[in-house]
């Protein structure tokens, strides 16, 4: 690739732009054009976040779609939901858009109030946004102008459970995950003292990441019961999957099962045993599958800021713009320990 | 209590040795007489285990069961499994014995070579030992003179199941342990680089303290799905059950036969949401229930070197000797933050 | 002792009073009358900590100094700095003070100004406050009504260099503390995502502490060097002081001079070695001396809410009302691990 | 570059050989050869660490020395003290190396035997390991065949101090460790149920990385009190350093001559703060300039398994083969968080 991809990031500040930052600075094709930070507009990125000084030298700035238009190939907006419902038509047509927020993830507009508890006010452009699930989805990614990013939880899950689709009767999840998945504004959730040696669960069989999995695996919410679990790390999601499936097969026939599906996906990994610690600052998805009495326990793990953020975003931008999809994404190997 | 309980401890050097000690001595009626240790013999406990100075002058001591029996009302037997089999023959019916081991936790023969792949060597006496849950066999406790402690997941998955133990048609379980659980000796699973961001399930499907569960609920293990995992943390097990029950009923009543079936336990706390934070330190469980679709969703945690072993042991003493089951751990409530 | 001591908690929501319950609870000789948190007044402790479920029935409630004093024989006043100061002169001379803030730490007002950058508005009160250090002025505690608490930085410090005073000419030090420390507001600097695996220093040369070391070691400003630094940790201080003094004395001598000058005291450890897990959760505050060139290097590590907060305050109650100072105290050995 | 750097690792299982691989997989101009390990060889990578499935597609060999040598431009030594000894003579003048271990840091040999209490076996060779400080050595690294390069705690601690080595008299020093310091081998030390909430110093005084230190600030053993920690965190070195300096001069002129030493230094960072998050990951080694009284106070923070080991390894490999000193590191900017 001769040409540079020009890219744009919108909510530059927290923790998924600045994971955006850490992955394309290394872009082999990309040149970063405009950080957008309304709180922080004017700053130096290196005076806000001191990681970053000798890296970037650029200042955040204050939002003109306009500009931003102009210069970019590709949008990121990383921003609270509903945030981006406002943006989105200033910038849609204009350049490729990557929205890492819930907005248009839903095609099903009741969902999406349903979970989100708010009403959506942009809702015409759902059509125009195809789910950036690439192990999926890829040949329509490669087509869409507009990508809608997964919830991290989303991903994980739906990663374990799709090659099970048509077998799939219901399913218990217990999925856990690190304190960066709650951003950079410190909560009592994310409060030192407590968060380093808890487990606490929440929003039990109604977190909202539940709606993009019925979504893609067709199942109802009364066929998943889901308990999403705060943990004492930083980085990493694990997702325990008890699959009830309508087919008596053995554990090595449902291994090939995911070793097919997944034998074009090179950031999906099927292993025999899975640990959060072998994905940490990479983009891959680790799955592994047991059978246990009639039972399939399928595990899967990934970085919550890279594969269940902004690594997948990168790799949805390498399907956009036509180049592979590891592209810049294999400088990052696990860092491990 | 006008009298002193005389109490031994063999095997103290490990973790569920020193918390013994820990507790015991805030204990108003115990006075600790022997603390063996067949690694640490002659030397001083302090110089062991500095945290200890100034609290125990004593040393550590080579095995005498004769000695220790004449001296001891209560011998507490912290041991790796297989390893109480040979000193129970020694001390059995010349004082009270309990062992934290797994030894004589289960009547089904069987299912202990099963599940610890070895031959039990002792397994006459396997009759005498009651099983040390208070919370469910308090009365047996109270007259027994040798008790089985029960191992730490077995016991948060117990006390998480049994009030429904008549409706539970099915169970799946994903527990997550502290690194305490593992013991005093490094291992790789404790290595603190990779230990400390973490987590990795182990033993799924067969892990051994199914046995304890089935003996208790009456399930058999094709109706027991367990996933344990190690966690990035020092203290604690957290516990998610999803039992598939026979009837039809709602979240308020389940939690009302909860409140009901411990109403007279003074360690089990019925909340809403529970975290581990909450109990660490203490001989808490805490148990909450949620009922999503048709699945009642238990969760317990636990400090698994208080409760899940060395507080749970003093709470059966208490009971065996006459005391007020609390006495002595009510000093301790739980360590937050 | 056959009365019981009524005490109560203002400020009874934060870190030390929290702490405060944990230890007063398990105190022979107390009883708690009055929790008062201005922001939790009316609702019951083990709602807003269910971690205190079962263990504490009180209520919240809001301040009223009047009932307060009539119920109390001894007050702790567990507020932020300049809190202390509204609410003292409606307690002092009607029941005995103890008071964890630095409000009356400082017999030189200008540098309770200085360091904390504020006017004083009761200073005629500070006269009739002795300075907490139960090791270094016990019998002017024991006839105290009034004590002012040391801060825990401030303690670990001057227990490490008071044995040294005569022969102390300057002294370098790095501290570091558990995040705890910060209380139980989430902050940017207690943020999990950031404070897991970071070393950070702050205030350096200006740290609030000084003033007190200054006071007790009557060094100058000039004569130290404090750099404070925030640890990956929730519960613990570890104090490295690099001390220069003006004789040539060996390791065995000093070590000596610490041993003699501990040894009435029982919270006090001299070690050869120290190390913050084995405080944790207890009063004790170990101690090692190591020689090195002529530098003498003395370490001290403290549990920075119980000897470094609420295990001193519990010690001094114990010396201003004539029980033995470890009463109730030496329940709480340290947690190891 | 147009052709390939061939590179081996000899003792790739260890975490600086992994580090090695980390980094190395991502740079444009290396081509891996050979992953030497004797305790694995046979192995697939991948089999040995999952966490490379699809990463490295090699199995780990034993050591052919004539093999190694033919086919690769450099071999990195990433083995214990002692260890490279051995293997040095066989490649010498065959190929470049890069030694990861203390065997051939120190000139003095004195000093490397009583530092490290051995005899070295092949001191001869000394001369001909050029010291890899990159930033202060680079033309002797450019035209060097042999590079040893520096210890973890060695390395922060020079580049805080070496602006200073004409002014400097004296300097105390506190360092704290990262648990991944400590190798891959678990041990008490990295016991994950004490090491994750403990400090504690060892070596004082008298720790190894001492003499690299006394080589090239040209300070003597009376002059450095050095107090080395282990911290409960698993990537990271956080140095402080109290300089007595023989001038008399502001903050800001100190700074100054930081900016000016360290000005072509790109993985050197002056800033006003430093923490160990914003280097993790990361080859930076950043650095920061405090006076108080007459005491200047550095404090430097590295990735101890990055710049202190296989980061500045590479990044000599970089200046020996005459590209870019920062060609493949620069993709890895901090994990922040």
């Amino acid at each position: 690739m001769s040409q540079k991809i020009n890219v744009s990031i919108i909510g530059a500040t927290g923790y998924a732009g600045l994971e955006l930052i850490r992955l394309l600075q290394a872009h082999p094709y990309v040149k970063i054009q405009h950080l957008v930070s309304s709180s922080e507009s004017g700053k130096k990125v290196s005076d806000v976040y001191p990681h970053l000084q000798g890296i970037i030298e650029k200042s955040f700035e204050s939002l003109n779609t306009e500009e931003i238009a102009k210069n970019s190939d590709v949008v990121f907006l990383a921003l609270p939901h509903m945030a981006s419902q406002t943006i989105v038509p200033e910038l849609i047509g204009k350049t490729k858009i990557i929205d890492l927020s819930a907005d248009f993830r839903l095609t099903n507009l009741d969902h999406f109030e349903t979970y989100y508890k708010q009403k959506h006010t942009c809702d015409h452009f759902i059509k125009n946004f195809q789910y950036g699930l690439s192990e999926i989805y890829k040949e329509n990614i490669a087509s869409a102008d507009n990508v809608a990013n997964p919830g991290c939880f989303a991903l994980a899950m739906q990663l374990g459970l799709l090659p099970l689709k048509e077998k799939l009767t219901s399913v218990k999840i217990h999925a856990i995950t690190g304190s960066s998945g709650s951003g950079k504004n410190p909560s009592e959730g994310t409060h030192h003292p407590i968060r380093s040696h808890n487990l606490k669960s929440y929003s039990i069989g109604n977190h909202r990441h539940l709606a993009e999995v019925m979504q893609s695996t067709e199942l109802t919410e009364n066929q998943i019961d889901f308990v999403p679990t705060s943990g004492p790390f930083v980085r990493g999601i694990h997702v325990t999957l008890f699959c009830d499936i309508n087919v008596n097969t053995s554990e090595q026939e449902i291994t090939d099962i995911y070793n097919q599906f997944y034998k074009n996906s090179p950031f999906v990994r099927i292993k025999k045993d899975i640990q959060v610690a072998e994905v940490v600052g990479s983009n891959y998805c680790d799955i592994s599958v047991h059978k246990n009495n009639n039972t399939v326990i399928v595990q899967s793990t990934i970085d919550n800021l890279v594969k269940g953020a902004s690594g997948n975003a990168v790799q949805c931008m390498n399907v956009m713009v036509g180049v592979d999809e590891i592209t810049g994404l294999e400088f990052f190997s696990p860092m491990y320990p």
